[in-house]
């Protein structure tokens, strides 16, 4: 039986201005986490969350991370961390944002001052943090104040984990959390983290599973120092063309990775899964658009998905070591390092992709019988994350959608990474659900970056409506 | 019959001290073209050495070349040119070198101040510019004092060409040349140009050809912006694969050239050519010492001075637009251009190149069948030079070499390119030789040049001796 709504819902609709204050007051503070000179305005973001939060009753620390590593003279931001609800009787639910933001400048090109939340016409907030990650910590936020100002019990305990370094890899967290889950988080039922978009901009989504990603480096080396072309060219075996010819063994133009045994380490694709793609809302002419042209790959809005969520891709980033600016030298570059990725999917394992990534570059390097010299490594390595799509946190998240969109959800996957969600996964060992409020126009890390009203507003519905739902979802799923 | 040399040679020993101060005053001024702030210098230059040449007994002009494009807030420096000796009756040798230098610090590594002259215990004479380009210079000067104050007739009539600004693309030179070539240098027999080095330390060599370069650039480009690989990867073409394809079809580990035509256009090699290897002073011990590492491609002295100095080569330089930082970034590049070269040799006419080239690498790109766009341009190229080393230029060079030092010269080509030899043949239609006074470990353009003082000495009577030879030689050849 669907929970009794209709209270709260008039209140976020009555509450609508003072929300959008919340947010304007939020992004005038430029908590930009990777430049030094406003670590300190990092430090009053979490102060203005903590006091908003401590206002409306919750129980709220800010606990201290220590010194920046590489930049010991900076104080890392603390992790923001309440408590709303003690009630053993009701499911607890964990949900992390951050209140850092990417950095922002007016003459990047922004419309607006980036830090002044400018409101158009047609309901778009324009201003730094406010699709990411702001909008949606404060909807958390929101959804407390609306539940108190409407009288309504809210129907879970609520834990909230807000860091302040996300921008620049989240330092310290991953320990934190791992620290916590028996502590502040210990009662912990299930996680929801509300940082990623909708695949487009009319329909929800909840996300499922994320790709990762083995990053790689691959070195040839010969003469001691820069060589001139003139010189030693037709003479010298050249770093750069033995570079370019393994370069060239690992992907074709197609996408298929020519890696031997890589595909074998990918799950098989399952009828069940396969009947999600067909309904889900996207089109060829999305990814059209948001390439800015017509190269893709793949026939089929099918095949896309598949190929951005559930198959492995390999891309070459770029090449260190040889001339990368404009114009012309003649140099043969001495030692030259190719840099690619591939990013993993269930089942693929690092350790065995790196054996096979190693054997087949050093069997293609073999094959050229240059003097050169090769070394391959991984640089770094993040794992990939899939969830149960049909776990009650999943499930209440599916109702509410329905309830405030009128819409099914879009069941997606994403291609990148959102390394706390597996840390969050692993530390707890509860089902973390995606659960986006922005679109996918919003333009985060970019310049007029934003947030639409029906997003925020229809955003902290949804997030108060997941909460009813998941405190109805039987108890033994 | 030899010429009579003996009271030449005798003076120039006599007047080495002098010849070394000469040496040690053109050093100290920091005559280098490519910094504004020392433009004065250059001026001061070549005020020195029309100075020098007049006080000789000869007419000398300094002629302006205008001001200098893209910083036309500087006057070009004059070319000095000079004519000792006007005698219908005798040879011309028009002579030609630079009085500008390469950029010093001594914070650059130096152990000595690089415009004080430094003569050390081995007689090794440290300075900026002492074998690039002054100490050749001024061998010229040495060569008419020594004459003179030796009560012998210069055997030749003497033109001098001397440029200021060699080290910064020689702006205006070429123009310059072809108007005085039928003007000041109307009369001119032969050209002899030093400015290059010897093959080893101990032998001279006389060059007789240079290979020419094309350098291309081939660009692909999709998306109409950077892309971000988890997104993206493996649903869109990625030009930085399709160009790491092309790129891995030019030239092979060997330095094979495996564009289809390229090996048709190389004059075939002679009997004649072949057997003036053997002799040249070379060991695959100096190839590797001068790569500092072993990675040479031919087995033998011989194939790896053809695969050098006759043969032409294919080397990529580098990859724009590419991540090209040392650590991690996982971008999808929306356009990446490809930069490389081909040193051309006989008969490598530049057109038929760039057109094999062309439709190589449009041929490569169609079989991949990708939806990015491809583009190949040339940059820039110049031609390859080769002289015939029979003609009575080289031959009486080579008498001079047998004179003063007791051998048979080195018969060499070079890989690289001199533009101003070519420029000097096409304005004359005279043979050129390039004479080199200095050797392979002078560290021209780096830190701690230096010129022997042997060669340099010795380099003024064999500079005389070749006057003298050249005035021997039958005139009908």
């Amino acid at each position: 039986m669907a929970p009794q709504l209709g209270p709260f819902f008039k209140q976020v609709d009555d509450l609508s201005g003072s929300f959008v204050d919340r947010l304007r007051k939020a992004v005038a503070i430029p908590s930009i986490s990777a430049q030094d000179e406003n670590r300190k305005d990092v430090f009053k973001m979490a102060q203005f969350l903590a006091s908003e939060l401590e206002s409306l009753g919750a129980e709220v620390h800010q606990r201290p991370l220590g010194k920046q590593p590489g930049k010991e003279h900076l104080d890392l931001p603390p992790v923001v961390i309440a408590r709303y609800g003690n009630d053993k009787n009701k499911r607890t639910i964990l949900v992390y944002g951050h209140y850092d933001v990417q950095p922002a400048l007016k003459e990047d090109g922004w419309a607006t001052e980036p830090f002044e939340l400018s409101v158009d016409n047609n309901g778009r907030m324009y201003g730094r943090g406010s699709t990411d990650d702001k909008g949606p910590v404060l909807g958390w936020l929101n959804v407390i104040e609306a539940h108190k100002k409407a009288g309504v019990e809210l129907p879970v305990n609520l834990l909230c984990c807000f860091e302040g370094m996300e921008e620049y890899g989240s330092e310290g967290l991953e320990e934190f959390i791992q620290a916590e889950s028996k502590k502040f988080f210990k009662d912990t039922d299930a996680v929801c983290i509300s940082d990623n978009y909708w695949l487009g901009t009319e329909k929800p989504c909840l996300t499922y599973g994320l790709r990762g990603c083995n990053y790689y480096s691959v070195s040839v080396s010969g003469p001691a120092q820069d060589l001139h072309s003139g010189v030693f060219g037709g003479s010298a075996h050249e770093p750069m063309t033995d570079l370019v010819n393994v370069l060239s063994k690992l992907v074709d133009a197609h996408g298929k990775i020519l890696i031997p045994g890589i595909m074998d380490l990918v799950e098989p694709l399952t009828e069940e899964e396969k009947s999600l793609y067909g309904d889900i809302s996207y089109t060829m002419e999305n990814l059209h658009e948001s390439l800015g042209s017509k190269t893709g790959i793949h026939p089929t809005k099918e095949r896309t998905l598949m190929a951005r969520w559930r198959y492995p891709s390999l891309s070459i980033h770029g090449i260190e070591g040889a001339y990368s600016a404009p114009g012309a030298k003649t140099v043969i570059p001495a030692k030259v390092i190719g840099k690619f990725s591939i990013r993993t999917v269930p089942n693929m394992e690092s350790k065995d992709v790196n054996k096979l990534v190693f054997d087949h570059i050093k069997t293609e390097f073999a094959k050229l019988n240059s003097k050169n010299t090769l070394d391959v490594w991984l640089q770094h390595d993040g794992k990939w994350w899939v969830a149960s799509p049909k776990h009650w946190n999943f499930t209440a998240a599916s109702k509410a959608v329905q309830q405030v969109f009128g819409v099914q959800p879009d069941m997606t996957r994403e291609g990148g990474s959102i390394p706390v969600t597996l840390n969050f996964e692993q530390a707890t060992g509860k089902n973390v659900l995606l659960l986006p409020m922005g679109s996918s126009t919003d333009a985060a890390h970019s310049v007029n970056e934003k947030l639409d009203k029906r997003n925020y507003i229809e955003g902290v519905k949804l997030l108060g409506a997941y909460l009813h739902y998941v405190a109805e979802e039987p108890i033994n799923t």
